[in-house]
């Protein structure tokens, strides 16, 4: 096994054990059972661990403990899930399915859903605040980055602009980008700048490399999701194929067609390993990246 | 004008500024600007801001410095109103109407109000974390509090209690004190306890009370309502009455009547007060439990 795949299953069986640790099932009411097993539900449905990988990778590639990363990649990853939980919902994009198996307002009821996503909204928080390795003040860092890239003006916006733009039919390129980033982007870009923090980081120019290296993963990511939309087969995909065509989504390849939308894809990732330059011990990072470009689902 | 009228309407003003200018429109994208009409609708549909004035009063009972507690008073309520906006989803308690006007969803839409819930969900955490007058300790200890309040053994896992009792029909009293204890008890207790934390108090038994203060308040507020909703008018109360009857709804009354209600609420709250003898300047606060015990609506 490579170094860079024994690394990463590493770092996902890290994700795993501590999703698993921070929402143990407490001694508490059937009732808070019930919560529990559909936040576990949708937490272990898998998916790429992505996010949490990436707060280890960098608090990895500037030398600092990966154990102190912890707390911030379970936390990404639940922040990840209640998006998830929530955008399937019969008012939002109202999807019975999310990797292969029922979606959580399908397997626990639309209000069980509405609160296992509103529960794992905030139990990051709390456990970023409750961790016993990070300082205060990368705690208070920690959350500032996190609220900010989530919140209004971060991926809940990002959703915003996804809902509206299903109204409009003049969604051109620089709206797609801006909801790319503020969507899928400021979660990605979040996750390297936690990593940054953990590793005892306060360089703003390294920490301001990290961010975006996030922001152009991340759009690099989402321009191959609308590729794949039209090269994967539902197999390969986990969920069915040539939906944005039905939905008359305008994506990259609406715009472009597949072929110019790969070249961009692959422009952008030049761009996010350039920014990874600021990064001695980078290797890893370049793979990961490069993996992400080649992905199959 | 008394001086309990006098202080209660200081700290309302500062409450409803501090809204305002913590969910300030910024110069966002005009999904953004939507995204925050429908936030602020909500958090501007009044109510009683019980929860933030015991932030304040709390802080000032210890002494502290008042303008410490700007953040967690405007969080809390901020809270409050993420979970009012999702309760009233048509997957939750679908309901039209709160405080006499349209509930968030039929005013902006189920979509717009799933994440204008959300969005308050995530805010509040980063304005403490933001805050310049706080100490990380103290930002670290309120985060704490209030995402252990808010999360799956709090207030949300309060609302899973109340969702499944209305498909029982054995609903005791133990079963009511402990729904109520999550679902109202715990945002209103950890009001009192940020209150402390703002005006610096790390004594243990100081937060204790406090603590039970709130939880024992919460009770007696949630009993009032139980009986307010068989003896108050529609007007009265900005609500339709006898709902709880309606909806097969076990209650205080249900289970006791409505005379027995009143005392068991009136014994809470003077175990309420009692907690309130650890504070020398709690004049305000008794006044205040007072004023709840006997409100109208």
């Amino acid at each position: 096994m490579s170094d860079f795949k024994e690394k990463f299953s590493e770092y996902i069986s890290l994700v795993e054990e501590n999703l698993r640790k921070y929402n143990a099932h407490s001694p508490g009411t059937e009732a808070q059972k019930d919560l529990i097993e559909a936040m576990n539900y949708s937490l272990e449905a898998g998916g790429k661990r992505i996010r949490p990988v990436l707060v280890y990778a960098f608090c990895n590639a500037l030398g600092g403990d990966i154990g102190n990363a912890a707390a911030p990649a379970a936390a990404i990853e639940m922040i990840h899930t209640f998006s998830l939980i929530h955008d399937d919902l019969p008012a939002m994009d109202d999807d019975d399915y999310r990797r292969g198996r029922l979606s959580c307002h399908k397997a626990h009821g639309e209000a069980m859903a509405i609160l296992a996503g509103d529960a794992l909204s905030v139990l990051p928080f709390g456990l970023i605040a409750d961790d016993d390795k990070l300082s205060p003040e990368q705690k208070i860092r920690i959350i500032s980055e996190l609220a900010r890239a989530v919140g209004k003006n971060g991926m809940i916006g990002g959703q915003v602009i996804d809902m509206q733009n299903e109204q409009r039919n003049d969604v051109d390129e620089a709206n797609l980008r801006n909801m790319y980033r503020h969507k899928t982007g400021e979660l990605i870009s979040v996750s390297c700048i936690m990593g940054c923090i953990c590793a005892g980081c306060t360089d703003s120019t390294v920490i301001g490399a990290a961010k975006e290296y996030g922001y152009k993963l991340g759009l690099a990511f989402q321009i191959i999701d609308d590729i794949l939309d039209v090269t994967s087969t539902t197999e390969e995909l986990g969920k069915p194929v040539g939906s944005d065509e039905e939905e008359n989504k305008t994506t990259f390849v609406t715009l472009y067609g597949v072929e110019k939308a790969q070249e961009i894809a692959g422009n952008i990732t030049d761009e996010a390993m350039r920014c990874l330059e600021k990064f001695e011990d980078n290797s890893f990072l370049r793979q990961l990246t490069e993996m992400l470009l080649k992905r199959k689902n």
